[in-house]
């Protein structure tokens, strides 16, 4: 048995041991030497005064105070760190826990019938604001989806397997397995995230290369919306008007609840080869990469980590490509031997790539401990064309060390490749440094402001699988076009008349009406 | 120089000489001794009498009747019989042929607030009657982008290129050439049909597996609508809310004018590696490309031709499959050695792949010569789930039987497989059958209706890779969720307020307002 953190990452069993704690400060202090590390442990949730509830509660509606609490945001630092600073904001006023796909419809009825916002939440693992109420005007439902969690058939000739939104990444393979399938889609939160929020955000799993995105294994949608039912006929592919699914993939709980997929399954893999390879030259390795991307070999992992990024999570002090090929049908040595070929310029080394899988699970852990010692860590993703990485990749490090340098004093910044394409990589990157206890959300603000501004500005997406939540909208509004603005808000219009739905999500009033020429 | 026929498919130099019209008659009187296949010429098309039109010409708008006849509709079999009898039907008013995209803004401007019905128009080779002014009320201008033709930039570094929306496939790739780049995508239209029709219908290229569709290969688009232009983003993979792209991929003129693409190229193949395997079961040839489609081998081509395709057009009395692997990068023999050992029951031929690819480009030039013999001679293709292709396999192959019987007397229904994925296969059907002089177009009528209703009725979609356009839309309207349909249709209206574009293609007033629950 495990017990979910109510103010931090993941379950209270696997937070940072004492011992582990120690480290980090140890290597915080040699880094960063005059920062404040004191210790700030969180509040107790039954001491925080959480606003009454303005609905009554029923079968349907839990109105628990810390049920209500668990559900109010979701795991971005700036949670994170509210939490810790007992700064709760706003909080649903109950929690709906569907058992059938009745029980969705019967909460929109009543929810669009007395203009009581619902927001979808399915493991609440969001990073960028997307379950909060915030800015709501009215009562709040938060709709958790968590006992819609079954992988109701299996089809094993086509590969399919018709699955409920509320489930587990854990969860959800446990149930392939006996099949002798898996979904394979691994993302940081995989273990406490669910399908239905994966589709809902475009959620990027581990596959580096071209199945990167949820989006890739979904055969068919299945959504309630209050104007009705959506089910998207089940093919292997269509050319019949513009996709279905494609507009309810990333509709983050403003257009309807997505409540089952057919999702593409596929056999474990058989055949694995991997490498890691050290660059003394991040340009260098950044070619290699490009190389690969464009050599159609699709790598299941292509992940290069900068200098920085090396060596706080894979011990080393050079850029690392962390490589690796899959199949569940032939070897894949040859592909690997041929990626290498690409790698000019660099040296395989042994052991950086478990040292790194090792450090990505526990990164999410580490951070909440070290929000604890005021130590602020964050991340920022995109995704940018080949010809714009460098300008992108120098504006954003320039933007994040100075605006480090101004709100902190001092910081740290790495850089990782998640993802990558033939025409481009999906960068990521980290920032640590050294907050104020106190102002740490304020201090989260301007340096997301900052940093979202240079990568945007350098022609990067504002999020390349994170999601847009309410953390990225005004970055949103500028990428999107304002014509695909127009008519996204008119389907949002059509399918959620009384805009029930995530109100601040996706659409605002600022994007209704015609767009200029 | 060459001269396109106003009645039928291509170029008048190269409809089928008077031998290869003699062969095929006689290969057809061998199967259908009885049929009357006496030839009939087309019209002079000056003798054809074409409704005035009710636009001024303009410098923006040609008037000229010959003008307006060729692009009056695109390339069915029904359309070529009703040229072939004279039956020229309603004519738009006038071409435009914009020269750039203000020409097109104003354009749009000018149809908007005259009521005049504007039907974009690449190469003409809609299947679908997707460019046919049909139940169209008040005055319809046809936008020629043919002169929207031009790679407009190259990145060699994200290997993409900025292209034009109305330039056709040969003068493309004409242009990428010296940049040592391709597209390679090649629809069977190829040399009459242009990157925007392929965006416009989510064309389907020559890649049997993965990148199937032209929205795979698609990085941003720039599309004017009557509110406004849209252009998205340049990214290589983005989670921003549903995918701007998405919605104007398969839009099929009815929400906007594409007209230009940021499109994703390539290096031509240096690795390639084929063979052609027969089978004397079809039910294992079936199997056998299942396994490969599930391989994650990735064949260029893995085209199965059921014994009669193959028999008509690649001399084999047997199922026969068609691989093909291709790479730029590294060598593609062990993949085609592993996909045979795939092809369990069959055995490797020599000749057929070149016999195949060889009818395959004359196949539009023979169907139009039969049509004058009054051979009917139709395709339907779909998609369906591998679990359900038995089933829909008999299904069709009985509807079309029989319905050919009744109407034809008799006929010939012959199977292939276009493309395939790992959850199913798209299967493209043919018919040939004697139809009688003069009723050609119902009897094509009275067997699309047939056939349609058994693939849609099996769970296959109404079209894989011809898109919807006005002959697919009453299953087209069945197969799309409502809810979408009611999303899609007030996009269309905040798009397209004056419901100018492209009137009756993918949405109607049927589908609009709230869907049933």
């Amino acid at each position: 048995m495990t017990t979910r953190s109510w103010w931090g990452w993941g379950n209270v069993e696997h937070a940072v041991t004492p011992e582990e704690r120690q480290k980090l400060v140890d290597r915080v202090r040699a880094v960063l030497p005059n920062a404040d590390l004191t210790l700030h442990d969180p509040p107790d949730p039954e001491t925080l005064t959480i606003p009454k509830s303005r609905i009554q509660p029923s079968p349907l509606y839990s109105t628990d105070p810390l049920d209500r609490l668990t559900h109010a945001r979701g795991q971005a630092y700036r949670d994170v760190v509210r939490n810790l600073a007992g700064d709760i904001g706003t909080v649903p006023d109950a929690v709906a826990r569907p058992r059938t796909e009745q029980d969705v419809v019967d909460v929109l009825d009543h929810c669009g019938s007395n203009g009581i916002a619902v927001i979808p939440f399915g493991g609440g693992t969001s990073v960028v604001g997307g379950v909060e109420p915030r800015d709501i005007d009215g009562p709040v439902v938060t709709l958790d989806l968590g006992h819609l969690d079954r992988v109701l058939e299996v089809d094993p000739t086509s590969r399919a397997a018709r699955i409920q939104a509320g489930v587990l990444g854990p969860d959800l393979e446990a149930q392939l397995k006996p099949h002798g399938f898996t979904l394979r889609h691994f993302p940081q939160s995989f273990e406490f995230s669910t399908l239905g929020g994966w589709l809902a955000t475009r959620a990027g799993g581990h596959y580096a290369t071209a199945t990167t995105h949820i989006d890739d294994f979904t055969e068919s949608l299945r959504v309630v919306t209050p104007v009705g039912v959506s089910e998207s006929r089940r093919v292997p592919g269509s050319g019949a008007g513009p996709s279905p699914d494609r507009m309810f993939l990333g509709s983050e709980g403003a257009l309807g609840v997505i409540t089952e997929a057919w999702m593409r399954v596929q056999e474990p893999p058989r055949h694995r080869a991997g490498a890691s390879v050290r660059f003394a030259d991040w340009g260098r390795a950044v070619e290699a990469v490009r190389a690969i991307a464009q050599s159609g070999l699709h790598p299941a992992n292509c992940r290069l980590l900068d200098p920085a990024e090396a060596f706080l999570n894979a011990g080393s002090s050079q850029s690392v490509l962390v490589l690796a090929f899959e199949s569940a049908d032939h070897p894949v040595d040859a592909h690997l031997r041929r990626a290498l070929e690409l790698c000019a310029g660099g040296e395989v080394v042994e052991g950086t790539a478990a040292r790194w899988r090792g450090s990505f699970l526990r990164m999410p852990y580490q951070r909440d401990a070290m929000a604890q010692h005021a130590m602020i860590t964050e991340t920022f993703e995109t995704a940018c064309t080949w010809d714009r990485f460098a300008e992108l990749h120098a504006a954003v490090t320039e933007a994040a060390t100075s605006v480090l340098e101004e709100v902190c004093g001092a910081g740290i910044v790495t850089c990782r490749f998640t993802h990558v394409y033939p025409d481009g990589p999906a960068p990521y990157y980290g920032v640590y440094a050294p907050g104020r206890w106190g102002s740490l959300r304020q201090q989260w603000d301007e340096i997301k402001v900052a940093v979202s501004e240079a990568l945007t500005g350098a022609g990067g997406t504002i999020t390349h699988h994170h999601a847009v939540g309410r953390d990225h909208m005004p970055w949103y509004l500028r990428q999107r076009p304002d014509v695909f603005g127009t008519a996204l808000t008119a389907a949002k219009a059509a399918l959620d008349p009384a805009g029930v739905l995530n109100p601040g999500v996706l659409t605002t009033r600022s994007t209704a009406g015609p767009a200029p020429r």
